[in-house]
């Protein structure tokens, strides 16, 4: 299977080109609008073929698939000249930055008979899949409530273009937040939204201080720092979402995500759960638990999907995900 | 100053009371519709005169204040009728049971010309007073999110009427929920609410299980044992709240209020402040506190209200968080 | 329902009396062969009759049931007494001090159509019934291994006749190794024995040294301070049996079972539950537990078994128990 | 001096071929009856000759020492051909598979006037020998019980033979229970046992799990995955011992060695004492020991008896350390 | 044994009278210049006569002994007085307030050869006793260096005449530091000193602030709340010394001793020892030590010596402490 | 720039030449007496050219700077040739072996109107200069007390020449005192001495033991390994120091400085800062501190100082730190 890929990022070089590689797939092509950049991670990882625009690449190479791993508001434009030239596309998260981005690419996988899945590689953790695992086979009951933490105390990444309004389309929510909604939503069984409401506000991230992951440029932030929500389920659940960037706050970095059933409640990370049982209450932890690379296991999930038969799942839930998003920025 | 007390229950006997008699007032009457009641407590604390009915009260005795210690339906007549008698008001939490209550009563005070307090003691604890300093002397800067949790694992009180609907007009959230509501609004600076967006349902409470507050009866709980709300504010600001009396959950029982700020952040309880200085960031608590009885506090304040100068600024709080209950309700 | 008290020692006073009179028995007579004993134990608990033969009580009082909280040697002979007259008996742990004495008051219960239970009161805390009723419901699967572990580093009794064979029958195995023995065969559904290899023996007790549980004349010691044993069982499961009086160990107080199943593994205490589900590996123990006094759930099955129905399990079991310690004393 | 290495398993190339070259030792040949694993070994260490047989080697070689890594069911024939060969010998643990072979190989080492060591390397860390040094000064006085524990959860080795009962001889008694019970018997200065019980028995590594050292065969395990024993010695002391290859039990890993005296207790690993003196309980663990690697320490050993003088010490023990298990396996 | 109480403020109330009682002396009399002080001292402990000056007392009155528990600028009067009437004497710490009274007192001692003991208990501690003991036994070596540690945070005494230099002599130092002052003393065997460089001062004491043992006047404070000293001794040990009534330290209330043998070191409290023995660095602390009230062992002790044989031991000390004190107040 | 190195010790390879290179300076030329130590250094950096004596090096080089990493007895000549010749000098710690080395180094630094810095790399961690910058700041208030730890457990190096007093000049006080001592100073300000009493001796390090540093040689230990000090200011203030190589102690490797100040105490490492305000005490650690290599910043600190402009200040404060030190030894 050929694959090409898209943008050179952190993201593209750590997590998604090895794990092609050990997953036997042949990377044929990466393409980047700087060709020093595009060259410089060919070289690396013995890459055949270098391009500049995503038009070439697919023009040029017979690409059974393509790894999108660019700033967030490029994402929709590509995706869709992948689906269209035939390809299966794993897009980083967040999907786009709107719904209706989202809903036009699930309309052009469908189209294209293709699988589309995004980047949410926490649902691919060992402790992830364990639960639900678990919630499938009903420990839980019904998950009436939920609640999703994104938390950094001084969390602007110090690279990249994560303050960049116009390339990013948002900040810590669609950075950071987009992550842990997602996985409160995936546990839940993605219901859909009735109600939202949102607060979303820029309140420490514009002045220079302590930068835990780097320095970033303090005078150019043009994300929200800060994002909170509620969101009520027409099942009845409802969650509430906490999003920062920086925030004088005791979490240095906190992701946790939250469920309450109706037989037993969990949370991760770690894994705990809590529950009742022969009269009394236990709270319950693996104690051991094979560790996998999620982003690993997250390409076999997408080779799978690829082999056997594209199922619209996720990019179809990407559109719930987007709804929310959208009205909380409202 | 005379002082009566309107109902015996156990907040009445074991915080009210024995708090009454510390201050140097004197409690010369109590009401209890049941005679016996009233009497066991007259005899218990050396009380001379026992009434079955707040009127007679009124009427027989010459009162400065009363206290009024009865569910919570029973409140907003109570206080017009001590106030109409021209006492001093010190009425347990939750004020009432609805925003129209809370204004009726508030207008009877400032009518009256008396101090009309709710007894909110979590105020009143040395911590809070404290973190309450600190905020009015401006350590935190402008308050931009709050969070209030009331969180119980196995919590529906095995005594009382908690679980009645008819007479307490609500459940976790009126119970417990309001203390988190009202200690969040009040190191917030009570300010005015835009948005709600509520949560509220009945989920483990009505099926029977393990009683970390004695055995309530399952089968005839009429409250919710959930409530979960988004409150945003005319200010900017923001609060989650998450309340329950039952849930699956790691938490025994947390009460708990996080409040974000542009100079630092603080939570209750225990105190804990987060802040960077010199380049650096500090968690900060206090080593040493000196500790009091928040009752007696509470008394303390009440009196030097009713002596000095009758302020309604409680009485106008509750209106705003009765507005934000009805919503949560709604 | 009538009862008598034979024996005046710690355990009448502190644990039965008074759980008797809390379960509404009316308790008639007390015995001791020192009057003043007798009559000091009356007067503490309003018992209007004294005795100072067992034999007399039984004559003189009409009694349904006696308690009999005498030393070890003494059990034998009082139980049959007791049965012979018709009364239900509860003897304090050990049953006896042999499997002969075990045997000749089974027999003597069956024959009076009495119940006969035995004081082990560690089946009755609130961790074991939960365990019980775990491993009733299949949670471990097959018991296949267990271990029991009575040890204590300084712990011979400095007051009563601990020490003295003649009275006692044995030392740190029939007062405290007998609880955790029968507390594992108890769990493990009270197998057959097949082999015991047993070592006894009397090493620090001998010296003077620091005495955690009070001074014990090490001049007259003449029971054993050491007891371990391996016994295996006909349905192919084993047991380790470790127990000191005085050892130079870590343990300050030990007393702790474990069983491992075919399906998960258990010990007490604390209750810790260790097992394999959904590809992990996980440590349970009970967050919350509604604790209640063993001594008087002691007495509740007792006065059910009374009432309802004699079963002679309990009679039965302790012939095993007494044929296991003989063979490791032997 | 010149060394021959017999087999090329993990043992061989991660702990004793670099220990021989670290003590100056010339390791000219190595013995694989694969000729390619051999070759890897030879290469990898610069050894310059690679022999399919024994016998072969030890033609062609002027060797003065073999060191032996086959499995177990190999040793005592590889053992005798060496020591008939005129060559010391240090052999993997366990000795061989029964008290016949133990009592074999001790003759021929005698009949050689060579020295015959056993690879029980935890004899050689640290801790054990402080504690040693502390036994022999008489801290412990007389050591009368001790337990002996190899205890892991999930813990069946996913690699090599050690599910194979015709190559190994046995399970987890033979693989690691043979190293604490060494152990135990070390410290108590290895007394002539009397009474042997045991249990032995397959109950969960015959069910695919999880498995904490890799995955292996569950359909073709034909060893033991628990063996306990009490072991009763003609100096009057006991031995409790307690092995599983896999268990549900808390314990993830344990080895762990007790030993009670008249004077003091100790256990490893970690080391602590506990004693009495000036009239108080004290509990001693070193803060500081200089840490060595016990495989090089073990291969000082070997040497030091090399070239002074051959004591049959250890093959000595070996026989007793054999009968024990022989009758275990009984 | 007749004994006269000489004041009347809580150590006399809480620590010496009850404990003299419990010693099966007789107390017939209590003095105190307030009449009413003596007599609800009196009425509390049936002591039948009350007396105004100390020379009524000791005239009216045949004691034996007398315990002083007077401010410190009293008490030298008060021991030649009651030494001159035959009374053996316990009397509080500090001894007196300088080396001329600690003199003359021994010398008034030695006259009357009577016991003169002074109430250092912490001399008396289980801990202590036990460390002195295996100092004697000379576990530790020659004790070389030593520290001594009296450290508050903010511990001015509410209560009392702490602050007022003309009574007391002094503040921190003669208060507090005296004791562990006198505690390291003792262990190191009372060496004779060589230098002393001393450091007093008043540094908190005299602000308004949080006080731990109540609220002190800071307007009044005439004495130091600061003390630091180095003492060398003639014998080549050097001392340390660091008191505190307050300081803005991490220590809320430390008494601390440590002493440093060519053997072993230790410290109180709790007490630790560190040391090293074959081949290893030992940490050791009492795992259990037969705890005792420290009061009631130094009136057993102070008893033994009014019996037995008056010894000058501590008389003589007691001017070795002060002539210290002496030099770091210059 | 151009840099000589003086010197080919471990603090030369690990500390500093990586640093200069790392700073972009121009490490031209190493000094070593013996031929084959420099050259070897010069390999391992690239540097150009090799010297055996200071004066070729001087001589034949034009450098800008030398960085004297030497033994203590060799620094003052060198140090006096790097200035005459025109260079600016970074000298190890300790400046000198005496107050007179102080001054007369300090005079020629002058005279050059060159930079003088000394090694003292404590001074450069994030941690001091966090606190130095509260410090001058106000945040403490005044300095009264500090004390200053340097205290090994058994911590003779098992390198270099430490043990050597000729070529040292002192042993711990010198080696490891040294930098806490100058820390205090630091903090405090660099007061000016009043009195100092010390003790200075050679107790364990003579004698064979654990060496947690390495083996150093017993016999020929000609250093202290204990050294205590008090020493008291002109401004009042005083300072506790307690230094040593080697003591049975608790602590294994203990760096430390307290600080008590008027308004709030501080304390390294970690720092820890004592106060208390609005009524309450307050421990405050930071949680986050960027964290820097304090020998880089030592060396950015010294270019600054080199291209910037020459001050004295630290030169001028050796003559103070060597004068305490002349005085606990004398």
């Amino acid at each position: 299977m050929k694959i090409g890929i898209i943008g050179t990022g952190g993201i593209a070089t750590s997590a998604h080109i090895p794990n092609y590689v050990k997953a036997g797939m042949d990377v044929v092509a990466v393409m980047n609008r700087t060709r020093a950049n595009g060259e410089r991670v060919a070289r690396q990882f013995g890459i055949p073929n270098v391009y500049e625009t995503v038009e070439e690449m697919l023009t040029y190479e017979q690409l059974d698939a393509v790894s999108i791993c660019t700033p967030n508001a490029l994402h929709k434009e590509q995706v869709l000249l992948a689906l269209e030239a035939g390809c299966h596309v794993l897009c980083e998260k967040p999907p786009g930055i709107s719904e209706n981005e989202a809903i036009e690419m699930l309309k052009a996988a469908k189209r294209a008979g293709k699988t589309l899945q995004y980047g949410f590689h926490y649902r691919h953790r060992a402790d992830t899949v364990l639960l639900k695992r678990m919630i499938d086979a009903g420990e839980l009951g019904d998950i009436y409530a939920a609640t999703a933490f994104a938390l950094r105390r001084r969390g602007i990444p110090g690279w990249g273009v994560f303050t960049n309004k116009e390339l990013q389309g948002g900040g810590a929510l669609l950075d950071i937040g987009v992550h842990m909604l997602d996985l409160a939503l995936h546990l839940m069984g993605y219901p859909k939204p009735r109600e939202v409401v949102g607060h979303v506000g820029q309140y420490l991230g514009n002045r220079p201080g302590v930068g835990l992951l780097g320095e970033w440029d303090a005078s150019s932030l043009s994300v929200e720092d800060t994002a909170r929500a509620m969101i009520t389920f027409e099942n009845g659940a409802s969650l509430l979402l906490d999003v920062s960037y920086m925030a004088n706050i005791e979490e240095k970095d906190t992701m946790r995500v939250e469920c309450r059933g109706t037989n037993a409640g969990a949370s991760l990370f770690p894994l705990t759960l809590h529950t009742e049982k022969y009269g009394a209450l236990f709270d319950e932890r693996p104690t051991y638990l094979t560790e996998h690379d999620p982003y690993e296991r997250q390409i076999q999930r997408f080779l799978e999907a690829c082999r056997e038969d594209p199922n619209y799942r996720q990019a179809e839930e990407a559109v719930i995900l987007h709804r929310i998003i959208d009205r909380i920025y409202a």
